[in-house]
């Protein structure tokens, strides 16, 4: 486990260079991050190119024992290139341009950028393909961040209709595939085909599925250009890319494909304010949230089932946030903490110095901008003498696969059907249940191999293929046990509903079918109740949990067939009665089936009676903003809360989930202790 | 009375037809709509024809006794076509282009698509003039929705120069008319007026207007077009079209003007989410709102005067408003009674079948996706049999006619002067007092003859004419009984004020001038008192109303100068005493004047005074969501809540407003009983 | 002191001038304003002029013994000249283009229009050259009114590469001094340099201060065309602009260099919905707010450090806020009374008569449409009356200077980091304490020399020069008293932070450093408690504050070196009890820095101590709503609230702030009396 930061040595006077990375070595860092961003000192006319610096920069990382983490630097393509080839400028539907002036101005498809990001690449790696400091390259910077992934220019509609004709071969297959009857949206040849621009009503939900998908592979195709060049440079370097969290319309899984680590960039107390469901508390304005953050280290750890890292780390304040309050004492090593609990072999902090100029003067860094230390400053050398006990290779052992689709997301978002529906707080809400009780969590794509765990969650696989399905009820059949959420099944490969009921080709496995959808405003949400009785596998008989739990925002009405019931919705309303969540044997498994969205007490009800059916032992319940994680013999319990951690109903053996050594680590807003 | 619904063959396998057609005559359905959006499936390429599909359906539909009604695929022009002839296309007024992907793409003024629509609607017509099965033809489907009535393309700046020209004959005219003096928007020519355009500040009132009269022609003069073709193939057909509830850019008596029947689509739980002024209540979620409803049905069936039909009727959940809660239980059957009272000679459900592609798959049918019953389908079949016994011919008899002006509306829509200021909601305040004492009503233009009515409300007559004052007064002076809401007579027809107090040229008929007026927001509304002592026609004295009520928006206050107070403001501001309502006798009839806008209490009190007055029995003040109509000797007690009916406080004579036999049907949410 | 009205001559018959001009005349007003807007009517057609009209209004404004004041023409080219000239127009960022159909729909920079301006303004001058009825000039009309100061054009382009080059001499200059290097913004010549238009991520904030500034320098240049050629017709002519209230993109003081005379519109009721800080109060509804409006005459005053005008006052309800209550009984009479308090010389009610046509039919005037007196007409009778005794030449004394910088602004509008940091809110904190104190302000740039004040106050000086900085310095270490607000002297000049810790230049004279800052979501925000112990100059030891007080939106941490610490921060958070507020003795002089947004209360508290350290009489604190002001032997207690003014707890002679006789006029909302 090692600690970095990055570093951008052309914003500061070359004498002060020295004594910045003297520092960085001092507190223990061991890898510095460079040349991001830097299309424009490189090669500042076309042709003319300026490596000295960085060739200095390197250097002088190295003389100080750290390893140089590169960076290409077509994020932010120069004016001379802009005005040069204007085509490279991504577009939006309607037709508006974006230009130079702050950064990611180039579409994934152009080929203008493709040719220039090909020339660029070549002679930058060409550069440093014998330098003894460089680890690897991360290509570009955060794909698709600022709603960049979908691009609507010629470059796109061309491309776009090119990947049509590759996955559907003649436009009658598509026609049929799409359903395009509806409204005489049908195509006489991929000719016809347009990018979704500006409509009258809405768009028709298969197209927009289909320009998701072909905007997200073309992020693949350009990933997979720049990691072939630098594999040809130097095939021992390493190729990273560094994700955004939370982040929506980019796959993520077919992304890290062509990568040998994953890395991301974790803003806790940023997310919180721009991408959280619901006000953020006082708490997570400080420390942002463990479940939201937890689950993208969880996504991005198994993308590649591999050690990942986190290439920037929140130093303290941050500037793109509606507010950037202080985190609080000791937030920056706790969030390096979690990182290692989940599975991190590197946190690298974001940036080591407030820059002076341009559009991050609010972004605060390791130092100040006088270069003396900042908040961040000890903290993340505390955490990089913590960590030279831990090993980097440790793995992370996951009992319960939460399964997370890009595909589902997509469609969910073409068709949400409740403003407030949105895909990533409905996983969170589940996820958050199995981690609530101490147990960890794989994320994985629908296409994983579900066989190693003894317990899947899913909490809203939209898109359900047949093969999908058999795979699902192969997993039953054997033992595993399933956890579905609302809206599952609903939809084909194509985002067109079947012509049966829901859940589709899963409503054998689930054992019922859903009678009727509805979403609700606030003020029709109410709750459900837990059915009477015994139940053949005991799971709600001794969870304790209170016979009603409320639900937000979606509810099914379920029609049971083989499954039994265990909750009947109890509303003013005429779902009063009906069935909510049943649970269904089949094979050596069990299944069950939420027909809502469930509120925290429902979902910590059904996620411990998974845990509980699928032999997992789990903790009591933790209280909010406290988790655990475990690896390599360590145990973490982290704190995001302000208060010093009691955890006073909890007994301390109940978070020994692992047998290893328990290595408590505390690192709370106000110092809390270990417990 | 009778019973349909629309249907969609190909949307699916035609091995499937026999079976759908057959569950519909099953229900008792007796009409089938087919052919909207098909434009698509019948002309796959120019000049390349398919009716085998229509040809069979429509002779499927008559082999079980039922009727087709055909559209006019004019709602969704091709793709193909959309490429060949490219400025059939709508503009925005920023120069954006709607284009091909949803619906309604095209622009009522585009000479390409005026061709383009007489070839399709001579082909489709030609085709079925000899067909004993189809009933008549509606026109294109829902003019005007998603906001296209009103587009800024060339062709439309043309056509509207022509307009002008045609309604001012020289720009001078047209200069003073509007008043064009005002920061220098003198026009020169008519071909230097554009369509209204993006510009800094706000546009000129009077330009505005005509361009929304402008535009309501275009869409009036384009369903001419169609209106001729379709009976100069076939002068047997019935022609209708159907309209959209709560629409305000398009003057729906114009347009009926050349339809033989009017229809309008229903959708009571979508309504009240997404054009209803305030939160819905969880009863109006589940049902809707009888008065937004029911005004809408009363507009229509005023427009010719003559029973309408419900083209759509909301068959379970719907897909387009923010949230899709399930319809209370037998909400489906309630709407239909609801329309039947309110004079519908026939209710057609949308749709057969939920679609399983396209941007409707998140509506209801009758039929589940997989062609089982859905909620809506017991629903439609109990209703269909208890119809059997009506008489569709029966007219709707109602004493009261409210005053709804499309000009007003838009000249208000051009100047609220208040973020909340909306026409609709201020009639529906008004029309609501009336309904809310079982008392049934017309809800026509201002050039209709008033003299059958036994008293007249006028919410908002804003635009009055010279001819219009004379009317009314003529109305007054021979015995009729009037009430005015604020904001009346203020405008001429050209949207500008007169240089003289207002109501303008209703003063001397109310007998009282507006000296001022305010727009109010929330914190500074409040209320008005009674004036205390005996009144010349006793209407207040007795109604049991408390002596202070509140009012929201808008306050007047009041000159009387022959009128007498009836409301004085109650306030903590400058209006405090001043006369806030009034009333006057003129010749056998008298005028009351409102200044505000009434919340619930106070539009009672003034409605009740007015039938009183007018010598209209009316019933106790109903319940919200509890209303009566009769029709055909036939009362309904429609109740729209979710509780049983008791009428408590309801004497149950007190609600034969007729001396009709009672025959009251309910259909409460929770299945609430006669009464 | 005289009052005049605003005229539009043609838009009334002209057989009614004369009992309007009379009516005028026979109110005392003395200035008649004319000639705005009036392109369409002076050139109907090109070169084609029309001075009848005109001429004849004027002549008549003299023989009724009053004075007219003409305005240019140019807010509002005509559609002949919009058609002709087409590049005239402005454009915005995503290049929509700005049509003709309301006003202000030219650029600033256009060359076309700058040759049209000179036409025009030569050609309406010359016309009146000899007029001994005119007074001067008003150029123009509220420039840069509904968001027309930047304009994104091609000849705006143009025109900001060479304002670029005159500034910065060469492209290497610019890219340092905005520091390029940043994400790859460097520019290789000023040709490549174009105004900010759509990217995908957030603006270079040097980039975008430059372009405040541009456009800003773009107005003062257009003015100075016009005061230029206004001048060479009639030397004898005073050349003014009406200003706009609280108007953040224009530099007044710029512009108002090359005017003889500051004049402003002031619409306090309006102000207080569409851009105040906060829900207006029922109070504010009916009368404005006093330091609002107060903060606007008080800038304009200083703006030449002589006497302005009010160019247009409102007269009653107006048009353009969200809502049009009426002002408070006498509000109109309250208004004039305040603009003469605060250095007006001249009060012209805006407008005459309400108008039939166009834009303005809800914008009240001083009579109704049908030519009677409106409610203001009294108010302003009466005004005028009142005035006879006072002298226009008289001077306001101000002891505290407010230091209010456009450069600042525009630096915080682009990078606020925290959606309601408004820089002009944050202003009016500080000013309305002192103000709330009884005492006078002058508002001054950052060059205006300050060696006669006692005290200056600077809420939020946040480009700070070393030069600047030494002028700051100078005036304390002579004695002077400065009281500095949060995020000063955290910038160089070109909106870049310095490498070293805040205040920057100025933090020796603080004597303490910025550690931190922070913006604050609501829910964190909390209080800073005083310091215990005697401070050096006992200035917070007696002024009888609480010892808590809130604050909001802005925190910073400051670490104390030679500073004495005030307040501490009093949160739950990482804040808690490190400094929020400290204090310096620097010479003869002290200097206080309050690192957050304060309340009132802590705002008054800082404003009492500065004004005893300096020496000032001040008042008891007075009532929200209730202002004091004195000018050439007069005083005026203003009373903005509907309360009657009774002052309980303040002592009359602490109002008397001055040692001149006193004047009290009172005209309160609801008739309040003197006190
Ligand atoms: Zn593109
Ligand atoms: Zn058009
Ligand atoms: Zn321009």
């Amino acid at each position: 486990m090692r600690t970095g930061v990055c570093y951008f040595p052309e914003h500061w006077p070359s004498e002060e260079w020295e004594r910045d990375i003297a520092a960085m070595a001092d507190a223990g860092l061991e890898y510095v991050r460079m040349a991001e961003f830097s299309w424009g000192v490189l090669e500042p006319e076309r042709g003319e190119f300026d490596f000295g610096w960085l060739d200095e920069a390197i250097e002088l990382v190295g003389d100080h024992g750290m390893e140089a983490v590169l960076c290409t630097p077509t994020a932010t393509p120069p004016k001379w290139l802009v005005d040069e080839r204007p085509s490279i400028r991504q577009e939006e539907p309607d037709g508006t341009v974006r230009q130079h002036g702050s950064r990611r101005h180039y579409c994934f498809n152009s080929t203008a950028y493709r040719e220039e990001t090909a020339r660029i690449v070549e002679r930058v790696t060409e550069r440093y393909a014998d330098s003894p400091h460089v680890a690897g390259w991360q290509t570009d910077n955060e794909f698709g961040c600022h709603r960049t992934v979908r691009c609507y220019c010629d470059d796109c509609a061309e491309a776009f209709r090119t990947w049509l004709a590759d996955r559907y071969g003649d436009i009658d297959r598509l026609n049929e595939a799409w359903g395009n009857a509806f409204w005489s949206q049908q195509y006489g040849s991929f000719e016809e085909v347009d990018p979704p621009g500006p409509t009258p009503a809405e768009h028709h939900p298969s197209r927009l599925l289909a320009y998701a998908r072909f905007a997200s592979d073309s992020v693949v195709e350009y990933n997979r250009l720049q990691a072939d060049l630098i594999r040809e440079a130097d095939p021992n370097w390493f190729v990273t890319h560094n994700f955004m969290g939370r982040f929506p319309t980019l796959n993520a899984y077919d992304v890290s494909a062509d990568l040998d680590r994953v890395a991301w960039d974790s803003y806790p107390t940023g997310f919180v304010q721009d991408r959280y469901d619901g006000e953020a508390s006082p708490d997570q304005l400080r420390a942002g949230d463990p479940d939201q953050v937890g689950m993208d280290h969880d996504l991005y750890r198994s993308a590649l089932d591999r050690p990942f890292w986190v290439m920037e780390q929140q130093p303290g304040d941050v500037n793109w946030p509606p507010h950037c309050p202080q985190p609080g004492e000791g937030a920056m090593r706790l969030w390096a903490h979690h990182a290692a609990a989940h599975g991190a072999d590197a946190v690298l902090y974001f940036r080591w110095r407030r820059c002076l100029e341009g559009q991050e003067q609010y972004h605060a860094g390791l130092r100040k901008a006088d270069g003396s230390p900042d908040r961040g400053y000890a903290d993340a050398a505390r955490a990089s003498e913590e960590f030279a006990a831990l090993d980097s290779a440790d793995h992370v052992d996951a009992p319960v696969a939460v399964v997370f689709d890009y595909d589902s997301l997509w469609a969910l978002d073409a068709q949400p059907h409740a403003p407030e529906f949105d895909y990533w707080a409905l996983q969170e809400a589940f996820y958050g249940a199995v981690r609530g009780r101490g147990v960890q969590v794989d994320v994985v794509p629908p296409s994983a191999d579900l066989s190693g765990y003894a317990a899947v969650v899913a909490p809203a696989l939209h898109l359900v293929t047949e093969d999908l399905a058999d795979r699902l009820t192969d997993y039953v059949a054997g033992g595993g046990e399933v956890l579905f959420g609302p809206r599952t099944g609903v939809k084909d490969a194509e985002n067109k509903l079947r012509p049966t009921s829901q859940p589709g080709p899963l409503t054998d496995l689930v054992g019922a079918a859903v009678d009727q959808h509805e979403s609700l405003p606030r003020r029709l949400e109410t709750a459900v109740r837990r059915a009477d009785g015994p139940t053949d596998d005991g799971s709600d008989a001794d969870d304790g949990a209170a016979p009603s739990a409320s639900f937000r925002t979606w509810a099914e009405w379920l029609d049971p067939d083989a499954a039994e019931v265990r909750y009947t919705y109890e509303v003013d309303g005429p779902a009063d009665g009906r069935p909510a969540v049943v649970a269904n044997a089949v094979g050596d498994g069990r299944v069950t089936y939420c027909g809502v969205w469930p509120d925290p007490d429902l979902a910590d009800a059904l996620a411990s009676a998974l845990l509980g059916r699928a032999g997992i032992r789990y903790a009591d319940r933790l209280p909010d903003g406290v988790r655990v994680g475990y690896r390599g013999g360590h145990t973490w319990v982290t704190n995001f809360t302000g208060d010093r951690l009691r955890l006073p109903g909890i007994d301390p053996d109940s978070l020994a989930v692992d047998d290893a050594d328990r290595d408590a680590v505390d690192a709370a807003g106000d110092g809390g202790e270990d417990s």
